[in-house]
């Protein structure tokens, strides 16, 4: 007997939420079932809409609204025989009774199931600004947001001011700014904590913040929006928190999303710490006849084993898939933890991550080396090869925990197949080894993954000792700092009281290192790691007490952008 | 006590061959052992040059040749105390009192060696062709072929017959057609298989093919080149074995390789059955004191276990640092086997392989699953988002054995992911949960890997049953084909006798298709394969007897360029 064919399939399947993670349900259900009726029930004007995409509209990179509208529930019925009720708002279940209260402008009708799919999403954050109900004041989430914000736009004068402040350098905050950029306003960008792209790690944030004011953006990064008040004009008046007060012809304000959990928690169903829908691994929830998708969730994340919810449209739809399949009894594929891959694109520039930051693995205890190398995105003699900043983290024994990268080209391919190998547990020895496609135009025959598992095995293994950006101040108070660069790049900024001995010299001038060092500890360091590790390989085997800073002069004029170099 | 420091250590480390895995040999050893005498030994004038650079040279792209000379013997001695000695021939090997005979312009001396390591890479197979020795006829494997290559196109009168024949459509081949077409000649590619790129199956090579006619390309596929004669003018005239005469200006023949292994044959070294030189997991041949990597040796090819050579470039080197590890002691990281993963630009396409091919699986013996896809690179809604043909082959229990992709964006992401996927022993399972990096610019939410990942295990688990390309006779005899794209798309071309019935209307024209099917079996297609899932699904589950076209329309008449459809 075939699994659509069990007594006990559901005939009454209620969707709760018709974007991402209920439409992937609903599709996969149909497709899985043909004979249930399956209602999906969403609150606003639009089912199956793209709201990645929305910067992109914005920005008018995406010409046509229409292309957002992936589906209607015209085109949903004809394709699925799906029963898709747009301007209906789930606000109760009744667990005992199996029925969903459904709200709607002509009024109010209880809707039963067999089956209940909760994919509600997540709602904004409203952060504690005075004057937020200010006209100017948008967010970004929904398509009716995209069009206020293109409407207020459109009003600007085309040659007077038009100023946008974005409160919140998030994901979806970068996007926007980049496309009111693109529109012609002026932007200011608040974020609280002190650096853009909280997610990422501090030490690579200064390569975006660089970009962002390379194009004209002004960071206010330690701070946060207090106020918006009315200007004369009727512009707003932005007040942030160190005081500084910005003239804004457009606010959007995007700080962060929580589980729209409402609905569960008042039918009783079990949340997490951070108010997110427990679910199980085949996303039912603590009542057998629901399941629950998406942003309202809480999964475990991988690494850490912590949980929380993980807003990423990627995990919600194969969330969706997945609780389809439970609900109808067919085979599932159990996913244990999210990793938490994302990816931005800033102007030129693309940072991703996947896995656990090093905030995230220090927060959480867990001990982890640290490795930076910034090779080529393809073979450097081909034209165009870009440097793909990496910061990756590996456990003691080798494992993979999490990478992340910075680049102008290749990013998003290198963080796609650490995610690969973080999923699989693989660890720097398997890095090392991956045989990955290699022609000039696409990569090098050793590959950034590889340079990357390579340094974490001489890491890892003790054949490089390295010292990080992080710990300069301790360095520069105790050791001999070795710059082994040429004598022209030396010239160009150097570390106080650095030696300079160009790694080609260093066999020939060990006496003038022994007399500099006089006893201390060597702090080696190139522009990249690569040149000094040859260097630091030769001080050790000759008995020196030395490392190679990690990253180079790369990495730690990124992390410490306070720095002034001597010249 | 560290492994450097052991008494067995090897004082004088010779190696023969000085570019990627011998040059990535003796640069690790010195790393490891700054004691060590390492003397490479190098027969041409050259050392580590970029060979994959080649072409890409003499197309113009890579503007200065310098830049494909990475380093010199000059640069080596200083940044690594590596005695290299171009013009220098390994002729043979004492075993017993462990030196090699070494030739020079001056002389011929005995090199002693503690540790040896072979790396003398492949030599060019030298077609049957009468006349090959005709001045015109070149290869292009070194500096010097390039070079000849380059003063050849610059003979040639800008106005008048710029004729280049081009023997051998492998990854070198087609590299060598766009450089030669960049140069403003005109080519004519000849390859005794029958498609171009023969590592790639047949079904996938048209798009190559298309894409070379549209660039101007002549295509002689199924013939080999029987003779080369000069013509009156001194050109050269190049008979097919059709009878086909190509008058050309320039001859590049570039058949395959196989290994240079000459020297360790005569040294008594152990070599496998295609030529290639033994070794173990750690590159060591027969001889204990004697390492190989590269185009020489014989590796064991992944999925099938297959044994023979692989030249590639990055195996290579990381065998050269495996090679260098294992001779001091080092810990070093077995590698079972080699994926064979690889890639080329043929004008505006990429094609890229890993793992075995279906041809490989077949030849083999191994039972497999083949599913196609056409997801779009990024996005469909934002710009610029263009299809990922991708074909992979699924063994029973859900393990990825192989895959192919052509595409003009995005290729050599999802082919390096499931590279990565293949080493680490994924099953479609984990392809259908792989998280990958998503924002519009970049993927989708469902990135192609996912959607590789759902289609198989559909088609694994029972959900989906499919027909493929090749069975296209057999259906067209036996089966109803039913077709359920759009009227417009079916009135642009469709399969003799086919039923009509887009899938939006499927459901309330069953009977129809009962009628028409008369109880046979319902083939049914779309374009890609998305719009027939659902409708295959639907007559499944209403009785009838049905499969969908595995990677539909764009597959069959990829695969089947003869094909003429009905309009």
């Amino acid at each position: 007997m075939s699994p659509t064919d069990a007594p006990s399939t559901p005939r009454r399947i209620v969707v709760v939420g018709g974007v991402a993670g209920g439409m992937s349900a609903a599709a996969r259900a149909r497709r899985l079932d043909e004979s249930a009726s399956i209602v999906v029930l969403e609150q606003s004007q639009y089912v199956s809409f793209a709201n990645c995409g929305l910067p992109y509209h914005l920005s008018g990179e995406i010409e046509d609204r229409d292309s957002l509208l992936l589906h209607t529930p015209q085109s949903l019925r004809a394709a699925l025989a799906l029963d898709v009720r747009t301007g209906s708002r789930a606000t109760a279940i009744d667990r005992a009774a199996r029925t969903v209260t459904v709200e709607t402008a002509d009024g109010t009708y209880d809707l039963p199931y067999d089956a209940l799919l909760l994919a509600p999403g997540a709602v904004a954050v409203r952060p504690p600004v005075e004057g937020l109900d200010h006209p100017a004041v948008h967010q970004l989430r929904t398509v009716p947001d995209l069009d206020a914000i293109i409407a207020s736009v459109d009003r600007l004068p085309a040659d007077g001011p038009r100023r946008a402040v974005v409160v919140g350098a998030g994901f979806i905050g970068l996007e926007a700014v980049e496309a009111l950029a693109a529109r012609g306003l002026d932007v200011a960008l608040v974020e609280l904590a002190d650096h853009v792209l909280p997610p990422l790690d501090a030490e690579l944030a200064p390569l975006l913040a660089g970009e962002l004011r390379t194009h004209g953006v002004a960071l206010h990064l330690g701070v946060s929006a207090s106020a918006v008040a009315s200007a004369d004009d009727g512009s707003a008046l932005v007040t942030l928190s160190d005081g500084t007060r910005l003239p804004a012809d457009l606010v959007v304000v995007n700080v962060g999303v929580r589980p729209a959990s409402a609905l569960a928690r008042e039918a009783g169903l079990e949340l997490g710490e951070r108010g997110g829908i427990r679910v199980d691994h085949d996303q039912r929830t603590s009542d057998p006849h629901i399941w629950a998708v998406g942003d309202a969730v809480e999964v475990v994340q991988a690494v850490t084993g912590l949980t929380g919810p993980v807003p990423l449209a990627g995990p919600a739809n194969r969330q969706g898939r997945r609780a389809a399949d439970s609900m109808l009894g067919h085979r599932t594929t159990p996913q244990a933890s999210v990793l938490g891959t994302a990816i931005v694109r800033v102007f030129g520039l693309t940072a991703a991550v996947t896995g656990a930051s090093q905030a995230t693995l220090q927060r959480a205890g867990i001990p982890h080396e640290v490795v930076r190398t910034h090779a080529g995105h393809h073979a450097g003699y081909f034209p165009g090869a870009e440097q793909v900043h990496v910061v990756a983290s590996f456990a003691p024994d080798g494992r993979l925990l999490g990478a992340q990268a910075v680049g102008r080209d290749g990013v998003d391919k290198r963080i796609d197949v650490l995610a690969t190998a973080l999923r699989a547990g693989m660890t720097a020895d398997d890095l090392a080894e991956l045989e990955l496609a290699y022609a000039p135009p696409y990569g090098s025959a050793k590959d950034p993954v590889n340079m990357l598992g390579f340094v974490a095995q001489n890491v890892l293994d003790g054949t490089l000792p390295q010292w990080h950006p992080t710990e300069l101040d301790d360095v520069l108070a105790s050791s001999l700092v070795l710059d082994v660069r040429s004598r022209a790049e030396f010239a160009r900024g150097h570390l106080a009281d650095a030696l300079n001995i160009p790694h080609t010299e260093l066999r020939e001038r060990l006496d003038e290192v022994r007399e500099a060092a006089a006893g201390r500890h060597v702090a080696v360091h190139c522009a990249s790691g690569v040149r000094s590790n040859i260097a630091t390989r030769v001080l050790v085997q000759s008995g020196f007490d030395a490392s190679n800073l990690s990253g180079g002069w790369i990495s730690l004029t990124t992390a410490r952008p306070d720095l002034t170099p001597t010249r």
